[in-house]
């Protein structure tokens, strides 16, 4: 029943979702010995203006 | 005070989120006896394309 | 697939947490015309010493 | 390593969540004595159809 | 209604999260023109075995 | 910046932790091209009791 969350700054393609999907779940799978269908996988794109560090939105000069 | 985040496909229309609302809304009310006012409700539409489950994406052929 | 993340305060009992799942699956599925195997509800028990409303915990005397 | 997660109605202009941020961020670190650089916020605009309180959207009148 | 989720390591009195929660208020109210009474926020402790960065947990030597 | 929240049932080691951490970590690295330094991952213990699939509680027999 792992469920995941994973945040991550907008831009990246499809295709590498549906890499690091597959690829996180069979790390997932061969760690915890669970089964593939039990992982969920969720992403969310944040822009850089909606991300903040130190302060500073991640879309302003560092 | 219940808060309730519910992460769905995209795709349901505001008619179909205000019914499911409501209907959350009084049937929590109903089994906690709390009051309405106390129920927040946060609807996230998920793009087949960001959730994965045994490792492949929603988006992409079963 | 809805996900529902429910936060509410803590005390709740086993017995009211699976009165709410089997209800709120049920409206859900009315509603939705979803599968009831396809909704997931997570609950997260809050202590009023870790929710604050108009900057004051809930542990606190309003 | 404090990481807020802000959800809040859409709408508000880049120029407010930089200057929200940088007053959050200030105050947690006053407040915590914990380093600028280990505060992350993360915001997340939800339109006003996609919340309810009291079983009502947002959208919708009160 | 801004609704903050604030992730921490464990550790913080209640007194602290009293103090953070009535000045994070404050600023928010300040800076974004809200009424104090719509800012929620929540705060979830986190222990140091179960936040990892870098592909190391905080429970570990650095 | 990925920033990663696990939800798995309660009753994993912190030993069990730690290795995923670590080859989460190393997969998002090798696939996305980012730094270590960059993921951030967090656990949520969930208790079987605090989550429901198909309207039952995972405490309750299937």
């Amino acid at each position: 029943m792992p469920t995941f969350h994973i945040e991550m700054f907008e831009g990246r393609s499809v295709e590498k979702k549906r890499e690091l999907a597959a690829a996180l779940t069979e790390t997932t799978c061969k760690v915890l010995g669970v089964d593939a269908q039990s992982v969920d996988i969720i992403f969310t794109d944040v822009k850089t203006q909606d991300w903040a560090t130190g302060g500073k939105l991640w879309s302003d000069p560092r």
